[in-house]
């Protein structure tokens, strides 16, 4: 719940003061210079000099002026407030700066390097630097960034080269040289940004402050980000899902590998987590997420310039046979398919095209088809009401390129298309593809980038426009009283686990049975069974891996057969407890398990138990906190659906059972996060109305 | 065996004739023509204008002169032999042109539309000149085609504008359209060829004909194919897998989906067949598979460009740690990996770079890195030798990039790396890409798609040096024999499927065993069984779902049960006979099967049996002929390796003894191939010493 104040508490503050953060009607630069080279100098030309129209103050005691322009000795000293100053100098002055600037200046920009990424010495900078921000309200975007450059106002408050065109994609990135590589590539892309900002060590200010910022950011329509590590997991996830019902959110996130881990941390000290949970987490949260470098340009132009599929339905016109056909490969596993035209359309096309040419999806113009083709059919498409349309053209010896792209445009603009172009050339076919994307329509260099772009984008526009309930997680004081008791109690006692009838207990509160046992000693009272057979277990947390070491005997048939079973299992663990259960008829073994990701705390862990878990690799994951009908949506879609569907005339197990057991297990997970592992190997399910039974539970604490 | 010398003939005709169709001193246009527009001009003017010095002869009875040249009312009018004709007169005049012209022209060009695609009349046309060429060994491509060009000879025999750079890349193309966009993408990129080739219909010169012309050509470096389907799909395999050992084939291959495959089918009239086998066909002929048009066209870069890695060990350096980490991720699942250096180089690399800089791979050279810096790690690396080395580059402010290119081109040079460079970014780097392209320098746009290029590439080297031995099938004629008279038996009864009993008898001549098993009557005498228990089924191939029909009993455990279940099965089904069989304890499952592909005739399929087929998809595909050892490699890479393996400490099963079971059925498919289904399942396997045994067997006929 205090989490929740303070999110609610980022929330404000962003309004408030990060646009005086990102788009400031006053500067200043301390550390500025006049000596070639200096980031100093490079960043205070890039303000003074290419069209910001705030105020604008020098700092350096150095100087009294630097070129005509006045220079003042400190922060202070401009006895004005500032919006942002922007901090280049050396890292060990920094926090001096900062402390003598506050009372003029609440957003700082740290440029310097010097922090943690480089070690100890440089971390302990950053906490006091965090520390003092915390104390005083402030706003450090940085340390060892590139800066920010806000295009709208003409703002380039970074030691990156020129102006980019202003736009609406938002550029966030962890990397500096990436920004300064795509920018380079942006330009003759023709895409234009709304902010483009540089996070560095995200000390303080972190992606998810920018996200809230740049959801309410009105120039901005795409937010593109550049991750290597994630600050807050779960904070970042929560911002994001609200983020994305309004704006799509793109990140390529890197760090897929142990070896990659190892190179960011040698780079900006981040944290990267497992990659198939930020794959999942990415997806709960409506991220689209980018491939590679490609990918990620792609995806931003595409939503920079157009709009979302309207619906799942595509239609593609091609003058290139070949290319439609890898078009058509294109749609293979995706959620966008290629529609069927109506039979009256396909009459119509069939008029206008000449008889060799295809009127099914995609349409086949001919390779000599000229633009009266394009736009006839074009026209005629607008009645079909595809979600998105794809227009191919190969540059044949007759074909007007240039012609056939103002068409597209013109149609496009008057029928509110969405609408994206793959024409597949190169000197022939530049100044069409430069018509096309000076008029906001984005071309891609083959037809399976166009189709799998479209797709995540459509998958977006899905997720933006489902009502998607916040999870809130309420804790049940009762219940963690209780278990906390039966942890503490463990703990104290030194040991290192619950035993398996505190286990049991534990998941009790929690809705999850392991059905009937009793714990005896060996030499102690028998209990009275009248359902045999039984399995007698040393119930130890000292003896884990019970089946190894003797500690099980299964099929115990009649009270006679357990009192040999006692005696045997005190002899080999004296003085230990034994758990007696009824012998269960396995049926389907199930395995869950809290897994804790660096990133985004406790993952749950579920898939098909025994040999399946690692040959198969019949696993999901699911983030808490979730709600019950979102679980069942998950399991019912996840690898083990199959169960769950009653696939091969087989009755079908219960998932609403199955998800309420999963609930339990995420309201554990977040009411207990300092235990050190869990899982319950097996838990039986069954589909001939017996229960669920959690047949071993460990809890290591 | 008469298929064998075929392809010896083929080869033969490749290395004397196809060279004068390809590579010719003179050439012939039939429907040569002066009308603006016209596919006779065309090609005319790109033939005498683009500066081919070979003999041109026009071919238009309308004509005396065309321009200032000759023109000859037909093919033989000419009375000198020429090495090829190309014609481009309606489809009802091809015929004839080419029965006048064969007297003097051995080798056609047919570019004109009209043949199979348009169906059944096209067919025909295509039916008389197949027959023609046959009597006369004519060679002829397409029709349907755009022609071919001879960069080396400046030799434009197409409709496609222009004359591209020669070079060493061969591009071979079902679809021309695409040829004609990707030559146009091809000139900006500086790739050179040695061959473009239209192939159209495949009438009859087909892919595998001009991959062994261009296994020949010395001017052919790479071959780059587009294809849609494949005419003969076990010549091409044969054929591909000898031309890998040589030079890299690279392919795209469309028509991947239900859907394309309909486009397909009204482009070009090829068969598609099932995308899955396409993959294993490929792999196992060497052929490197292209995803997309981008990724095609970067292998073809890549290999013209560049070396092959020279072992899987690969160096990376950077001038950007995102695009290092971003470089690192591209690396997983691959089979090239980032070298480890070692200590000495470590050292020697941290004394020329800043203390701030990464000397583990990928080496960070920071975002200020001069020429220098890529040069003296470039030179040292040397000494480590790195199978390939990638450059990464984002051209920060004070990146020199065109020097950095040039630093990069000479090292390569002087030390004959392999290298690849990854510069990211537009305008600024344009100038040191095109450097690197005009130095035979391949640049990528992202760290991603240059390791996967790098990937195929090298997984084409160890492809090409390992040693395959060809695998010929030789039949044994008394199988063979025996096999056949059985199904002739079960044919002339009207029978659809052969009885348990023919079946098993089949297999045993495969040597494939099913256990013992006595046939009775329910009326009949009783077989002296000693063990039990026993099944019995109903052995008739009128009763395939024998369990669903109520035809089996299981369990029988001694004489007495058996005689009722007989009784019992009589009752059920009168006059049939009935099999019985030992109860067989089951062990692992497994399903085995022939699927019979469009392309590659039949496919063995063998998977995990139960509901493990279908659910887990545990199911891969092998592609006969194969030798017992080539099978048991495959399978113990296969996708249940881990039941040869002994995954999780259980006894691995016999892989030895599979592969010979999966060997007797691919003799079999091979010498059965007009059976119309054939499956084992389950076939029981044990790793106790008890031998596997194919529980029941079907076979369609």
């Amino acid at each position: 719940m205090a989490k929740g104040h303070l999110n609610f508490y980022c929330w404000m503050k962003t309004k408030n003061t990060y646009q005086k953060l990102f788009s400031p009607q006053s500067i200043a630069i301390v550390g500025a210079s006049n000596k070639k080279g200096k980031i100093g100098t490079i960043i205070a030309e890039n303000i003074s000099k290419l069209g910001y129209k705030g105020k604008t103050y020098l700092i350096n005691p150095a100087y009294k002026f630097l070129g005509f322009k006045r220079c003042y000795p400190s922060l202070s000293a401009v006895k004005k407030e500032i919006d942002v100053a922007i901090i280049c100098v050396p890292a060990k002055f920094v926090l001096g700066v900062v402390k003598e600037g506050m009372q003029n200046v609440k957003n700082f920009v740290i440029i310097s390097a010097g922090f943690s990424e480089i070690g100890a010495e440089g971390a302990k900078r950053e906490q006091e630097l965090i520390a003092l921000a915390k104390k005083n309200n402030l706003n450090i975007l940085g340390p060892n960034c590139l800066g920010f450059i806000n295009p709208i106002v003409n703002l380039n408050a970074s030691f990156a080269a020129g102006m980019p065109k202003a736009g609406n994609v938002a550029f966030v990135s962890q990397s500096g040289a990436l920004i300064v590589g795509l920018l380079d590539k942006a330009k003759e892309e023709h895409m234009g940004f709304s902010n483009v900002i540089s996070i560095g060590n995200q000390m303080q200010v972190d992606e998810a402050d920018i996200l809230e910022y740049l959801a309410e950011d009105k120039e901005t329509k795409v937010i593109g980000m550049y991750l290597e590590g994630i600050k807050d997991g779960s904070r970042f996830l929560k911002v994001a899902k609200k983020v994305s019902q309004k704006k799509p959110i793109v990140i390529l996130k890197a760090g897929k590998t142990e070896q990659a881990q190892k190179a960011i941390s040698s780079h900006t000290g981040a944290l990267a987590g497992s990659d198939e949970i930020v794959d999942v987490a990415f997806k709960s949260a409506g991220i689209i997420r980018a491939d590679n470098l490609d990918d990620f340009f792609a995806l931003l132009g595409l939503i920079s310039f157009t709009d979302a599929p309207k619906n799942g339905q595509m239609a593609v016109i091609t003058n290139a046979g070949g290319a439609g056909v890898l078009a058509t490969d294109a749609f293979k596993n995706k959620e966008i398919a290629l529609m069927e035209f109506s039979q009256k359309a396909k009459e119509n096309f069939a008029k206008q095209l000449p008889s060799e040419s295809s009127v099914h999806n995609p349409i086949d113009l001919l390779g000599d088809a000229g633009a009266d083709r394009y736009q006839n059919i074009l026209e005629m498409l607008k009645k079909e009401n595809p979600g998105s349309t794809i227009c191919i053209l190969t540059p044949q010896q007759q074909t007007p390129v240039e012609e056939i792209a103002k068409i597209i445009t013109s149609v496009k603009e008057k029928n509110k298309m969405s609408l994206a172009a793959v024409f597949i050339g190169g000197e022939r076919i530049k100044n069409g593809v430069l018509h096309l994307k000076q008029n906001n329509i984005p071309n891609f260099s083959n037809p399976e980038s166009c189709v799998r772009a479209l797709d995540q984008y459509y998958r977006w526009s899905i997720f933006a426009n489902e009502k998607t309930d916040e999870q809130k997680y309420a804790a049940n004081a009762d219940c963690k009283k209780i278990v906390s008791n039966i942890i503490k109690n463990a703990r104290e006692q030194k040991r290192g686990a619950l035993s398996f009838s505190e286990a049991a207990n534990v998941m009790l509160e929690y809705g999850i049975d392991s059905g009937s046992f009793w714990i005896v000693s060996a030499d102690g009272e028998k209990p009275e069974i009248k359902e045999f057979p039984v399995v007698a277990k040393i119930d130890s947390d000292k003896v884990l891996h019970k089946s190894d070491k003797q500690g099980v005997i299964l099929n115990i048939k009649n009270s006679g057969e357990l009192e040999e079973a006692l005696k045997a299992l005190g002899q080999n663990f004296p003085g230990e407890k034994v758990l007696v259960q009824p012998m269960q008829q396995k049926q389907v073994e199930i395995i869950l398990g809290i897994k804790k990701d660096d990133i985004f705390g406790p993952v749950i862990v579920y898939g098909l138990g025994g040999i399946y878990t690692e040959i198969f690799h019949m696993a999901d994951f699911l983030l808490p906190p979730m709600s019950e009908a979102e679980i069942k949506k998950q399991v019912l879609s996840g690898k083990i659906r199959f169960l769950f569907q009653g696939a091969r005339g087989q009755k079908a197990y219960d998932a609403e059972e199955f998800s309420k057991i999963i609930k339990g297990i995420m309201d554990f997970a977040l009411e207990n996060s300092d235990i050190d592992g869990f899982d319950i190997n097996p838990l039986f399910i069954y589909n001939d109305g017996r229960k669920a039974s959690a047949v071993d539970i460990k809890i290591i604490i």
